[in-house]
């Protein structure tokens, strides 16, 4: 092999202090040094194809420049758009995100953050988490750096990226009442996430401020964000909230779900009911039909979750305080939803 | 902070001597240990709550059990299963994986394999490589262990994992046969990657095997594997290949688009026109009509090309021969497909 360039070289090929070439070659301390040197510097760097050492970086500034990312399950197709806000985040900061996924098992979570710390990851970014969860709870106290993504804790001194459940459901809603819906059902996310919780209190105060009555037997809660517990949970609705017109469920997968075993019935939507999902996850727009659903900004989200989990990593631990963002979320109607059968 | 617990208070608490105890704990080095006592020292491990510390093992090992991986594109459905494959082969070893999406681009490539090897990644896994990928060339004459993922190099000395493309395509086409079609146009993937030139070369194989004639009108090379390719194909087809009465397409994506495309210029699927997929990416049995295709083990080719990069790195550098794995496909027949109008 050939002998490693080392930063002395680089130093020494830009005609600067070894410091100085330290400094402009790590985005995070490049800020006091003057642009054009900073270039300069860089310049000279790739021709000489200099490359920072990680385990000599991690060495000397107790950072290892690495954030694991927790998602409950990477075949959910909104996650591959969170990753790809969490990268474009990252990259510039040459940080790099080590991704683990659940697949629908919790119990794996201790496991899996275990696995991160013991590659002392700066921080972690949780998309799988309860809203009474164990780990988060633990993985705070001992102080390490956390941001939930998607979801959130009840406990508020975690920070969180969400999107507008409130905002996004009451526009379903008014939808659907525009339409001339009266009866509306909700198929409800998994009540021990956050997500689940929050769409179905924004389901019941939407349903009363549009003066919509909620009949608890219109209510079904799936136990995970799967089109099998959609299936299922659009059987149990038809089964016992007879006269309904149309169906809000709390996420795209349970939509899907539903729409598939209201075809099995003998069903057809929109023909005999409305249905709206939620998160406007990649190829909902091509079934049949196209499904009316609450658009979510999701690579925003997640860029905006590893900019808060920076934004905590370059404060000294006291000063890191808690943030909670939350972002728009807008209906999209498409062919799923028309005015309920005369 | 607590106390951190160290290897030493294991052994002692095990009642064994550290260097066994490190064994135990190490899934690279415990085979020679009897099963009851590795057992026996991970139980105790785990009750301490011990974690084997990343950079210690490094820098004693020379090894960060760090994989990079590459690949084109996260948002395409199929990247997430073949990433669930490579977690599941590599977690059990200890390693962990970093991933990058090029999201299209592949002048990142350089800069994202550099990026992973200043991390001191232990190898890379590359869904991304073109037939003639500098990259992987250069990654390859630095020593560095490499194996592709989906797609290969033509320089074989490269490892790779990728479908049985001749028998995929040779079952689709002879499907289309015994429906009755003879006029089977082909959109093919882009040239540049060894997917679209393989699986051109197998539909000219097999149309040639089952007697049916091939115009070069009626093959349209895409440039990319997007659905608006697959709409743009369909349009160049159904302008210049007229009496065409199938087509099969070189990827799922690309008959997405084909049928959104047909359905555009007043043509239904399969009525007019037959098409087929490559893949089975999720949701294609969804899609109205679901999707004849090609079935393909995406998570078992993440977790095959993890094997083989394992075994390399188990391997000292004279005798890392190169692998070339090939899994099987076969045909799922869904809606997209039947006889061609009278």
């Amino acid at each position: 092999m050939k002998k490693r360039i080392t930063l002395k070289d680089v130093a020494r090929a830009a005609n600067v202090h070894v410091s100085t070439a330290s400094r402009a070659l790590d985005p995070n301390t490049s800020h006091p040094i003057r642009d054009e040197l900073a270039l300069h510097i860089r310049r000279v760097s790739a021709e000489l194809g200099y490359e920072l050492n990680a385990e000599a970086y991690s060495l000397r500034t107790r950072r290892t420049r690495l954030v694991g990312v927790v998602i409950p399950d990477i075949t959910d197709p909104v996650y591959p758009l969170i990753l790809r806000g969490l990268e474009n985040a990252l990259l510039p900061r040459r940080f790099v995100s080590i991704v683990a996924s659940l697949d629908g098992d919790m119990s794996r979570e201790a496991d899996v953050t275990a696995l991160m710390r013991s590659r002392n990851v700066d921080g972690l970014i949780l998309g799988s988490v309860e809203r009474e969860d164990v780990v988060a709870t633990k993985l705070l106290s001992q102080g390490v750096p956390l941001v939930t993504v998607g979801r959130r804790v009840e406990n508020e001194s975690v920070s969180s990226v969400t999107s507008d459940h409130v905002e996004g459901i009451r526009q379903a809603l008014a939808h659907l009442r525009a339409l001339g819906h009266r009866a509306i059902a909700h198929i409800a996310g998994p009540q021990k996430l956050s997500t689940g919780a929050d769409r179905l209190k924004a389901f019941r105060g939407a349903s009363a401020a549009l003066g919509l009555g909620v009949s608890e037997r219109a209510i079904v809660a799936a136990d995970a964000y799967s089109i099998d517990e959609g299936r299922r949970c659009a059987r149990e609705l038809v089964a016992r909230a007879t006269g309904t017109t149309a169906v809000v469920c709390a996420n795209d997968r349970l939509a899907v779900g539903a729409i598939a075993a209201l075809r099995e019935l003998g069903l057809e939507c929109p023909r005999d009911l409305s249905v709206t999902g939620y998160n406007d996850m990649p190829m909902v727009d091509l079934l049949s039909p196209g499904l009316t659903t609450v658009h979510v900004p999701l690579v925003e989200i997640g860029s905006e979750s590893a900019r808060l989990l920076l934004d905590l990593l370059d404060r000294p631990e006291p000063e890191r305080e808690a943030r909670h963002v939350v972002l728009p979320a807008s209906l999209v109607v498409r062919g799923s939803t028309r005015p309920p059968p005369p």
